[in-house]
């Protein structure tokens, strides 16, 4: 089969490789059907995560047909349509009992291992390990694009911020970034009841996107009182109930430290390179809290029940489709996705 | 002034009355703008409630403007615009310092007291005991309509429905009853992410009118296959994630405990005249939550939010309007709602 | 080898039966080291649970060791010493990947099968279906007996009386019913803070079993102002925090409507054989939560770390011991367990 | 009357000052029979309390006897005794309303004035407004040391501490610095079921007090290997759950961050003077909840019930007892603590 495999920082290639085989007896196999393009795989590719080997198959977003099930599997049959996420569930560890899969012991301390510690879905064909409790089957008459992105960008802007945030009915909701995992937060700020919802970011064109997705308000985070613009939307100028970080730097942390109010939370949902400095002299009296995480993918099954019956159109993150024997393609626009106006791309089996 | 005094069972009148003077510090003197007429009051009427007594002036819910202040009173002006809850909550008692003035211990040990154990707001005046703690200002730019409801009917349904049913993101709720109350949970349910919305009620018309509000499906609960129908609904059949009883009878809470599913709640909203049977042989096994209760109106200053930015159309729930002056008429009305297809009735200072 | 077999109402024996065999991948073969008898294997020989079929051999409770692994088992091995709790967990239906294994889908609906819907663990080894989701290692360096009752009476008191009851600190308790699980909630109030902890029992021995396991007061069920006395112990007056139902007759829950506080919880754990009448027409206004349920086991790492660190002492629920071949003397003596002064028996591999 | 006045840097003196005055209709007046002394205390007498001015009364913690009630104080009498929380809540801002005094903005956007922005309670007599929200009347039988450290200590390493740490039953729990207010976190451990607290301080005297008082396990703060300690000491090696900062300086926030689990929290109790550094390039993928902030004494009722039922020791924080005349003796020995083996003091009138 072909997939695109990492050759060291800033190699990679389309290439033919061998096909996956079932190894555990909770193992199956997929057709790749359709997969994404995460902003994680443009990090492995500058050579920032060296848990990545060379020969590893990129990739850990994809909805799929079943071809081949192990032998301990009685919930799964071939041809059965499924979305594959980002993190895998062995359903065993103390973790994943309590559904915190992010941290499973059992394939290696964390549960994203799909193009990172094992070979991943930007392929023709994969391997899935505990494959009946991490995937999730696609309802009838759902397209692949309208659950793709429920395999990591949605649940991450949803547990990571909405979810982590607290965010409760009549909330002023802040999201610091709008790309794809920002709007993630916020397509889904309204499932939790958020009153406003204010997307924060330089690129204009983003925010035009923020709004077409949900944002009540925006602010140009390049303006010298965006701060303070931010402060006056809410709801008696005291701060917002939820800042979002969904940068990663510590310029955008800062911005969440100073626009969030006593009592409210801070969500961190960055990838962040350095550390940050957090102004606990200031904030030690200020009941704020502070969460951060790697997703879960536990809101899965609740973000398909919004998909499915029609409140939430997961689609709309799509902005740009190929076919896979155009996968170089498709990284070359997604690694310009600002310039290009590119959300997440769509790359579909030929 | 003018005001709705009731007389005993079946007898009230629109008549004269002295006008309410300042009794404690605490206490302010509102002109009544708007107010409406609630189910309980025809309770009231039919001699349900006995420790309404004789001369009592009726209602519980109104927007008006301030006239007096009390001595003790510092964030309330002479004409502030204000909502006046259903619930008086006195701020000092273990219960409101916890935010449970349902249950005010200083008030009476239940915290609805007007027109029923101080006269009400179905008159020119009131006098509002507390009212620092029980008001809230109207922000700029809401008419009357746009708030009226948020004194009882629409926190009721979101409390005591949606909230007490602990509703999730993706969740199925089926709300039993779509009179004002019940139409008060649908119109909620999305604040908590509700997925599908099924108004359950033997009158079309108001299925119709709970489709208008928010309901994704209907059933007639008059079909011998309500139950089965409303179970097909739920995400895999297995029956509701919250049912909601917006009625008061024994029948309909026997629905609620046939179509939800295990791990599910049941939330009583409706006030019941006798009591029920509830199959503990059955439902030991099952882990629902019941939940019952009186409205604390603590969810009114997130309502007030989502309505000031646009997410909730809280009038839509008025469908007649009077002037105080035909208040005799807008209790006909409402008497008859179903005949007459009333929602909610307006009545305004004439 | 030789277990206790059900024959139909009223009759068991201690016999000859072929040994289990691993049936899935996922299954294991444990030898049985110390089990004991529950009140519910004593409903099922009278008759009281059709579903246990003629040749069942009973018991859901035990203290066992691994002779045997299924091929898709990698986390437990031959010589384990394992808890097996009354729960079969399948770790994969939407219920048991909520930690919700009570309601477990794939095994047939409710996650109680030992002894029930398949061959339990009063017999000398047993089959344990998905074994590596629904056993826990024991700890180095505690018996049997300390770990034995966290099978089913100690997490069912602990989850179904005390979580479900929302117990918080310094709430008072009451427990109505001093029975195993009734104590099983006495003896884990504190763990979620318990200010005051009633027993209500009409048995003056059992109620001096529950001080002697931590009760802070009792209370004779048998007075006629019982409910007076349980709400002079509460710190107002106006009723308890937590009402534990723990009997399973319709006048122990009554008992509970009447003692609980307004905003209180009343957790049932009894099991019930006919429906009960609940006062809506009282309670309608009280914000009471009543919950249900069976047990989730999912409290069992929790407990066990509190046995560890020596903060729970599990084994004081036993009062008497027996070997396997006296098994006949043993359901002899926990059938007249009052009259025996008995909570646990402790039966043990001869 | 006499009282302890602060007149800048370094100075203080047990002086003649005025006595308090009613100045609002919710105000009282009290005698202060048991006053202490607070590390913040020692802050303002640096002068890191720019907000305090010179003439200012020091002290926010005492048990009084009221001598004069306000116009509108209903629920307060003369003679009556009691706790007078470091919090004033004025009951009717947005945060009072919701329990949260912390920052009431009525008061100045900060619930702790006394002391800072009005007289204290180092005095014969304090004037104590909005006295009906902050009050707590002492129990009959109880002693004033039994309560006095309900004002401060107690409720921050409760609140701040324990609760804020999302402490739950069998938790491993760290106290980084042995002080009074992480003394407060480890005595109220238990109310949320710790299975092991372990205390962390340089000092090897206060080690000693800490597992007096309830410290399942200490680690010398100065061995080289104390990160590694402590981790070990988790059940499973992985961290703790709850690590709880109760120094202030970068040196253990450090220590929390390197000590807590992958899913674990850490609470900030202590009062920062300077930033901290933030590891979010190793922390965003933790699932880690990070807390602060200012105590609202929400918890007290709470608390009191525990010290009623005997089931919290609260008097022994109290190491050294003096009247107030030997005010200046007081401070010399709580400004050299740890040389006198102090953790509070008690000033009672003399």
């Amino acid at each position: 089969m072909k997939a695109v495999v990492y050759h060291g920082p800033g190699q990679k290639s389309w290439e033919d490789v061998p096909n996956p085989t079932l190894q555990d007896p909770t193992d199956v196999i997929a057709k790749v059907d359709t997969t994404t393009i995460c902003g994680t795989d443009l990090h492995i590719l500058k050579g920032d995560v060296p848990a990545v080997e060379k020969g590893r198959i990129l990739g850990h977003e994809a909805v799929g047909t079943i071809t081949e099930v192990g032998s301990a599997v009685t919930t799964l049959s071939v041809g059965d349509r499924i979305i594959i996420p980002a993190i895998t569930n062995c359903g065993k560890c103390s973790y994943c009992k309590k559904n915190q899969p992010s941290h499973c012991q059992t394939v290696g301390g964390v549960g994203w291992i799909f193009g990172h510690l094992i070979d991943g879905t930007q392929a023709e064909y994969v391997r899935i390990p505990y494959a009946e409790t991490s995937v999730h089957k696609v309802p009838e008459g759902l397209s692949d694009e309208q659950v793709l992105f429920l395999t990591d960008a949605l649940p991450t802007g949803f547990e990571i911020g909405i979810l982590n945030g607290s965010t409760k009915p009549g909330d002023t909701v802040a999201v610091v970034g709008a790309g794809p995992v920002g709007l993630g937060s916020i397509m889904t700020a309204n499932l939790c009841g958020a009153g406003r919802v204010i997307a924060v970011d330089m690129d204009e064109n983003r925010l035009a996107k923020a709004r077409e997705l949900g944002a009540t308000h925006t602010v140009n985070a390049s303006d010298s009182d965006a701060v303070e613009q931010i402060k006056a939307l809410s709801h008696d100028g005291l701060g917002v109930d939820v800042a979002i970080e969904a940068v990663g730097i510590p310029a955008t942390f800062t911005t969440c430290t100073q626009i969030v109010r006593p009592y409210g939370s801070i969500a961190n949902v960055g990838v962040h390179g350095k550390p940050v400095e957090l102004p606990l002299n200031d904030l030690w009296i200020s009941n704020v809290r502070l969460t951060m995480g790697l997703v879960d993918c536990s809101s899965v099954p609740n973000l398909l029940n919004m998909v499915a019956s029609g409140r939430l159109d997961a689609a709309a993150m799509a902005t740009h489709r190929f076919t896979m024997d155009q996968f170089m393609e498709a990284y070359d626009l997604f690694e310009n996705a600002a310039k290009n106006q590119a959300v997440k791309v769509v790359v579909s089996a030929s």
